[in-house]
């Protein structure tokens, strides 16, 4: 109720707070007689990870999963997989300037107001550092998906955005530069921009694009919980996004129907594909496509007003390792939350199977 | 499970296919003591009746609400509100040609390969009927908010947008014209488009805003159950929905952090919004407001190539009542399900008060 | 949350009070493609119906139920499945005497002080009336189960006990007598002992025992959903129950280990079943077997001091229709409420195959 | 769904293997602002802790708790509290021996059919030392719950009864001697009971005993989650249990109405308790109370035939260190779930307040 979990058979318990002792989770649902493979979930975990490259926060945590249960022999055995990843670079003086202070655009405040109380090192359970758990259970999610495959990539950076017909990306070379970028050339342009945006110690937004592939039919559930409900709740769960959508999108509002249908192939492919791979709320086998909006950082390495707890005006000045904009390292974690979702309606499914 | 249930505390589970006896819902959790309005309840259904004027489907239905349970003397009893809306006007005989036949851009491929049966009337469970009986517990959660207010009126008609600041729009006005638009002048540009559309047999999608005023500080759970992201799966578990955006939405990725930090004011409100009243997932009291977009409705009076469920391509045309474009009724719509998310997160909330 | 739905994916919502205008349930997640037998379901209401036979209330209901939707040709949809029970004979004056009365070791008190208001016709929402929506959902969860076999039958009225190991039952006599005790000399005891009972204008309590052949090895998650502590669940939310035992049962806990142990066959089965079925939270394959004990009836027809919503002591004495001794009727109950239980494992079963 | 969850709004997660790393939990939904003290929850591990005495297992484990989170200067921040309990005495050769052996009622062969794989070391996920998570849990619970006294104690070990009406009962000397019975004289004979069954390399069965103190009126939820249904689950969901009862239990199966009623007095009070504190599922702010069988521990230091995964009949032979009778060491986890019970309904309960 509390909202740490999400997923229904395929469950994730997240807790942990950026500077506490450890961040960690549960896994409920998976089932047994999985292969982990503890490399492919570390991959992952070092694509989100601070400090990989010059565009991103220089703060550095090693991220290592420690998993604690569930797996036995290398194989999953039905039961939860508890996991944790230890704080090991706690600084956590660098905080107490913020102490009583209610940063802009970030929830100190909403947090104080509705808790009384709050972790204020480094926005404790606010911190997107919690991410770090949903990408150790996304890449279980993976590999329980098996064929199906998640491809997310930057689809812009302020106002450079990635021109190129979904079908036309090649996607293996998403992780060749370190924007994220499948096009080398946006991609240049995109870590011209953040370096620029660094400099001046301000934040920049962007875009998370991500396709789907190979996707069965038949996941999701109608009426409420449509597989892109779900996928647009799951990201929008995710720091700093402000806008979910999918197939056509917000486009799509201003087409017509004669021009927005899909027209089946005889074996129940379309020809064109503005659903999105999903027709009332359902995977239909088409390739799922979507985007996600991020707001730039909120902590900018600037003078700004702003207030105490006690309703003073104050002067803050950001310090500290942040990075100058997220979509980079919200690759691995868009792919996880779909990931989750996808492997939680996969075991509803079986319900009718 | 199968996802026709919505939300933890305040919860509603809904049942009924478009040609069916009738549809209906259960809503649990509803505290005791409330007065019940029947009259606000049907204005809203009123709202989203089909037959409502000359730019939606001249289908009737009375769409009278009957409640089974859960009210007492005129007041909630904290037991379970059932409540039935029996199907007047089932002409069941208008969709005897499609019960082979797969509809372009309908769900009837994706319910046929995930039950292996379905309800081809009037699209049976997929059809927006089913979303009579979320109108009828939100207007049940409107009434538990008391204070809050939600407007929800529709911002554009294709290309058709309506340009003013959200905070010059006079929503006393919302009701003044059939389109739902709470500006005169762009109403009745819209209602042309709409008029122009129809006499093509074709269909337009559009979008419908949604502001929430005096909503209490706290209200959102962190991490997964973000106010925003229940509100994003809300909205995108309405029937044709592609796309949902709150506050800066995808313009604030464009944006940089020292353009889009919003500064506190002294008494905690803060000069601008781009948060659009959410910070960290948790209401700051300033309004809320998102922006969904619908795409064009997929049953079109023109021809259309498709197939049959043999695989046979065959050729099929629009016949029956349909809707030229969907915003107009789904304002009421947007807005209960706004209602059923803070009623929830408004009862969630008490775990800490 | 507020109670009214169990089951997580075989799930069942009821709403309705005693003598409300219907009484009713959705059932969601039954998968699609099942034939229903409406005979089978209404006969299960029959065993439950008030009026039956001369040792049960007299109070007359056809309890006939409509169906609203989720069945189509026949067979489910996989979609919701509504339902409804009018209560047909509503007699509410009968108990305008205890508008302001709390009835001894009823829930008018409680009820009272839970919501501040509550629907005291006929014990409104707390009347076992609520069961007659669980007959209904468990006689759907039979068919689902198919092989699976569910006797319930009654084992004890008063200190009338039917002493014969369970293995040594006949359950076709089970419904030859109107007491529903599958052996025939014991059920003329317990029917003579109810005549008695009822002529004193005193009620009795009793017990029910249950016997499921035919269930799946696998059954029943471990840790907190173990098969019998989800089976003990059930029976204690039916109306009047004050305990459940499973297996050995009391009985188990003064035995010794050596003695209490299951030695194995060499297929799997067990020379004995003191496990009642169940190993670990699991099913093994053999016989689950318990049984529930039911309170006395708490309106007698004798009078009783009690006090009113003022504290007033008043006197009052027992009118209208009421039962003299619930376990005949109640034997139908516990075995819809076995069905729901099963039917839900064997559904989540389906994760790990 | 996979069930190692517990509680709607104080929610347990719990994971762990006997002998993995480490066994922990997540609790979330617990309010934020309640001072913890943490020499409270580790007095209640020590009192189930193994080798606490010279009548339960000699197996050593510290038993520390350690929280990772949701904790912040003594005080909970609202976030969910994550712990660890590290497995310190993990002697896996000691089961080398049953790696292929399904041990005579125990979950070797249930899991083994359920999940196709088990750590088989110690019982894994089936042994009892799961249960150290829901002490850790129920401790803080108990906290939350402030003024309401639980009260857990040894009611029998196999044939000795304690014989003494509940309200007869002085609860501060449950703990003063090693059994965990509130009369001297009787666990004397307890005690003796329990060495002769260890000298006979046997086990016994026993009961527990709970009374419940100090209960608001109005916590429980009517229909599927009486207070008492939900207390039956928790209970049943603790190793070896085989029954529950509650108020008057089996022995009011027996009694005539006119006997079991409770009349009131004035004040809302009853002139006798045979309801046990709840009258139609909800607390009626009397004393709680209901008693919990415990069949005798399985592993018997005694040879007995069984059978491998192969169907081979193959002796074997108890190894190790077990406890003779768990019902001393049970009684901190009766009160831990007694605890997580009231805890969640006391939270729920705020919804009509």
């Amino acid at each position: 109720m509390a909202g740490n979990s999400f997923g229904k058979l395929f469950n994730l318990t997240t807790f942990g707070e950026s500077h506490g002792v450890a961040l960690g989770g549960v896994i409920d649902g998976c089932p047994s007689g999985l292969d982990i493979d503890i490399d492919a979930i570390q991959n992952d975990l070092n694509r989100r990870k601070p400090g990989q490259s010059e565009i991103v926060t220089q703060r550095k945590e090693p991220d290592t999963v420690k998993f604690l249960s569930g797996i036995f022999g290398g194989k999953t055995t039905g039961t939860p997989i508890g996991f944790i990843i230890e704080n090991a670079n706690q600084k956590s003086n660098d905080y107490s300037h913020i102490k009583d202070v209610y940063r802009p655009s970030h929830a100190d405040y909403t947090y104080d107001k509705k808790y009384g109380v709050r972790d204020y090192r480094g926005g404790g359970r606010s911190s997107a550092r919690e991410t770090v758990c949903r990408v150790v259970a996304g890449a279980i999610a993976k590999q329980l998906l098996k064929d199906v495959k998640i491809y997310a990539y930057v689809s812009s950076v302020g106002d450079i955005v990635l021109n190129k017909p979904i079908n036309e990306l090649d996607f293996t070379l998403t992780e060749s530069n370190i924007v994220r970028c499948p096009d080398t050339e946006t991609a240049d342009k995109m870590i011209e921009r953040i370096k620029e945006i660094r400099k001046e110690g301000d934040t920049i937004g962007g875009t998370v694009g991500c396709v789907i592939k190979n996707v069965p039919v038949g996941l999701g559930e109608p009426v409420f919980d449509k597989l892109h409900a779900e996928l647009g709740k799951a990201m929008l769960s995710i720091n700093a996004v402000k806008g979910f959508e999918y197939g056509s999108g917000f486009e799509g509002s201003k087409m017509k129907g004669s021009e927005h249908n899909d027209i089946f192939n005889a074996d129940g492919t379309t020809k064109t594909n503005l659903s999105g791979g999903i027709q009332g709320g359902i995977s239909n086998g088409m390739d799922i496509y979507f985007n996600v909006a991020f707001k730039p950082v909120a902590t900018i390495m600037q003078s700004q007003e702003t207030i105490d707890n006690q309703g003073n005006v104050v002067d803050m000045h950001g310090k500290g390792r942040h990075d100058p904009c997220v979509v980079p390292r919200a690759v691995p974690i868009v792919e996880a939350m779909a990931a989750l979702v996808l492997a939680d309606f996969y075991l509803i499914n079986k319900l009718y199977h």
